[in-house]
């Protein structure tokens, strides 16, 4: 198999982790990185040693140990190397439209085979280290997609003091909910309807600073 | 401590697992399954073993390997246990109100301390039986709020034919993104803000059968 970059939130073909100018050192972070993937999309957490990646990565084991410590540094330093690319939410032109294709990126890549998105998530209920970086993983994401929220105000579908993180939260919680959570199988209409969701939720003021009751 | 039932979905005072006519094997039951719970709380699932909930439950080890086989027996049947009482969700007579309550329950369980409903569901990622009863139990709760959905639409609050899974997976999912995936401090208007987030959606008509589109 081809090792690839975890790209939570972005279903792209996968492309190993990308090769930055700096030499010897940033060849072997790029080899380790996409030896841990290789090896945690076949074996998961649970099968993922030094060792193995090590060898699969061909890179000394004490080089491998000195660097990233431990199977949870490794983890770690994958999902900071994810936020290391160029990705940008959709532009669909359409505040729903933005939503929907976001949130099928999403179902992809929790989808995905081998499932390296979902590994790295199962993961950061093992490893304090794996969880940091997660968790830092989807700040950088959603803070990306606030971008989202600023096109709709400044078309004038959304009201000004709209608020983003929480838009995209009510936006894209129901997939994670169903896939990482509630583990149940896909469904091919969840991303447009959850999508959909978000977007008359905002339409009807609910993610504005004073949102209006539903006067039951 | 004393030991306590988990009761996802349910912060009310922790109580000992009920005690059901049968004898015996019912008080050998409640006694293993109040012991996981006391063992989960204090040291997490890398500390749960069978011998020390044997010996906390002060029953032969024998008896405790022979009737749950691993740990991942003993925290499916802590699971299952958990749907068998008389939980019904809130009747506010409103639904944001009835969505508002259920979602202040959910907050509670997620951050209560020791943090068992927590554990339980960071053991779900580790331990296949545990995961099929987490899921179980989470099947049965959903099953159980959908009288929340029938009754706003008795009310005339929502139109008929509203989809009511899909309602109450909305008004709850930012709460499990938020607190058990994102990890973020726990917000005091989080509750509020996503039942009041569904309301408006199912107002708008979100999720009946054929949805209106945001037309944009």
């Amino acid at each position: 198999m081809t090792p690839s970059a975890p790209r939570p939130d972005d279903p792209r073909p996968a492309r190993p982790i990308r090769r930055r100018p700096g030499g010897r050192t940033a060849r072997i972070r790029a080899q380790v990185l996409d030896a841990v993937l290789a090896e945690l999309g076949e074996h998961g957490y649970d099968g993922l040693t030094m060792d193995a990646v090590a060898a699969r990565a061909d890179v000394h084991r004490a080089t491998v140990y000195r660097r990233w410590g431990d199977v949870g540094g490794l983890l770690a330093d994958v999902l900071d190397a994810a936020s290391d690319d160029e990705w940008q939410p959709p532009d669909t032109a359409s505040l729903e439209g933005d939503l929907a294709a976001l949130n099928h990126e999403i179902q992809a890549a929790l989808t995905a085979e081998p499932p390296i998105v979902a590994a790295l998530i199962a993961a950061s209920f093992r490893s304090e280290k794996a969880d940091r970086a997660q968790r830092r993983l989807w700040e950088d994401r959603y803070a990306r997609c606030e971008i989202i929220v600023t096109r709709a105000v400044r078309r004038g579908e959304l009201p000004p003091h709209t608020d983003a993180r929480r838009l995209l939260i009510a936006a894209t919680a129901p997939l994670y909910h169903h896939l990482v959570l509630l583990r149940t199988p896909p469904d091919p209409h969840l991303p447009d309807d959850a999508a959909r969701t978000a977007a008359l939720a905002a339409s009807a003021g609910a993610f504005t600073e004073f949102p209006p009751t539903t006067g039951t």
